[in-house]
């Protein structure tokens, strides 16, 4: 039994990956393959192997005693193995221009878009400070004509070998104080209007993309801290296992990696995870 | 720079998945795909992205120092970052027919293969007496009419909880002290000659499938030590990492997996190797 969610973590039922366009690095699919077309493949495997499938979003479960119960709207089940797969949200700026040119020159993740035709030769925009948005910036110098980030304080709050490779990569440009203000474009991201926070005063400046490297929100607030978590809400999970601290929950996928984050990463822990609910039925029933 | 050997490990390039007919758990293909087609969508793929292939094995490798320096027949690499991806071999007995007859009604992985339709409701023999021959036997109660077990000897290896499941299992017999002699069959396994170890008389049982679950080896042997491994030979990897005792060298897929097994969770690992090696190369040059 699968709850899907509808419009869970503020995206589609799929996750993450119906928010990309083109998912290069799945293994399996030498050309690529569509982000919904990808998770719609997924979902009609589940299907065929016999998955019932409820498009509403689990909004509380009580985990306290086997068999667990989870809610969903109006109706609830009991269950004696739960997997927890409902991924992590990549947060943006809600700033005019964002939802419009989303997905057209905006990105989340570059890892994922950065190779993209449309960011090629072009001067690209990292939003962030951390070791995200360096390592996203590193990355990006590889494809784009020129690589900023725009950071709203006067310091980088990555660590400080990040900090060194990205100061001393002559392809990366840091506009310090810098706070996003609109996405101009028609079609496509063609500029930013940013805003200096020491002056405060407005300018435009020329992109070619912009990508927010300002962290996920991972998606636990209906477990209502029954499972062990990190402290940026990450399920925590036994070293390489699925396994949650309570037994017979188990946790796959975004939101229990803040580290990889790939598709094909996430579904190979969604099919340990599998793996690891079938052998602890076998145990306990 | 993809070594993907020659017949290394007795298996063809692409690895175990080549000697796998419909690969049905492999997230993406909603009816299945063929294990020899999936390999080479992985390999069309790893052209596409620029990877360089050679169809040689690896038969040294030296990591004392880097550039690692690897050895294939005739020629030699110099590499900043290794990737080992070698898989494991799955121990198979080498009976007459057992080659004649592999995957057509032969099998060394119950969880990829017993749910296909020449398995159901067939009596089923699984060779092997430890752990995983338990599992896979309880796992194919769901298949075949049967399960027998046959154990060599007159205990089992497996653990005491796993003992207790397969003896109290009504679908499971054991055969004790029976050893394979060899697999009778025309275009499919239709029945085993078995030797009884305690009288030395043979005997044929009728049989409708055969699992060996007698263990794997993993592909290590070229390393000749230099990495660390458990005492199956297994490489060790950092908890939730593809990273080995030797910076800059990553493990992936069955080579360092006992667990799980599968296409997709070797695919992730696969995944995070490269993103491992990519972040080392940054920092490390």
């Amino acid at each position: 039994m699968l709850y899907e969610g509808f419009m869970a973590g503020g995206v589609a039922a799929g996750g993450q990956l119906t928010t990309t366009t083109d998912v290069e690095n799945y293994p399996g699919f030498p050309t690529g393959v569509g982000g919904i077309e990808l998770t719609e493949l997924y979902r009609q495997q589940s299907i065929n192997c016999g998955t019932r499938i409820e498009t509403l979003t689990v909004d509380r479960a009580d985990l306290n005693e086997r068999p667990f119960t989870v809610f969903a709207v109006d109706q609830s089940v009991r269950a004696r193995t739960l997997i927890v797969a409902t991924g992590a949200t990549a947060k943006r700026l809600d700033v005019p221009g964002a939802d419009r040119l989303w997905q057209k020159g905006i990105s989340a993740c570059a890892v994922c878009d950065g190779a993209l035709p449309v960011f090629r030769d072009k001067p690209l925009m990292v939003i962030g400070g951390g070791d995200t948005a360096c390592e996203e910036s590193l990355f990006l110098t590889r494809y784009g004509s020129s690589v900023t980030m725009l950071v709203r304080r006067d310091v980088l709050r990555a660590s400080k070998t990040m900090q060194q490779r990205v100061l001393t990569n002559d392809k990366i440009r840091i506009a310090w104080q810098t706070e996003l203000v609109e996405v101009l474009g028609e079609q496509l991201v063609g500029g930013l209007r940013v805003r200096d926070n020491a002056s405060g005063r407005e300018r435009e400046i020329e992109a070619g993309g912009l990508f927010f490297a300002i962290g996920h929100q991972p998606n636990t607030a209906f477990l209502d801290g029954q499972l062990d978590t990190d402290d940026n809400g990450y399920v925590l999970t036994a070293a390489d296992s699925t396994a949650t601290n309570v037994p017979g929950v188990f946790a796959c996928g975004d939101v229990q990696d803040k580290v990889y984050r790939q598709a094909v990463t996430a579904a190979g822990t969604g099919c340990m995870a599998a793996l690891e609910a079938e052998r602890f039925l076998d145990r306990h029933g």
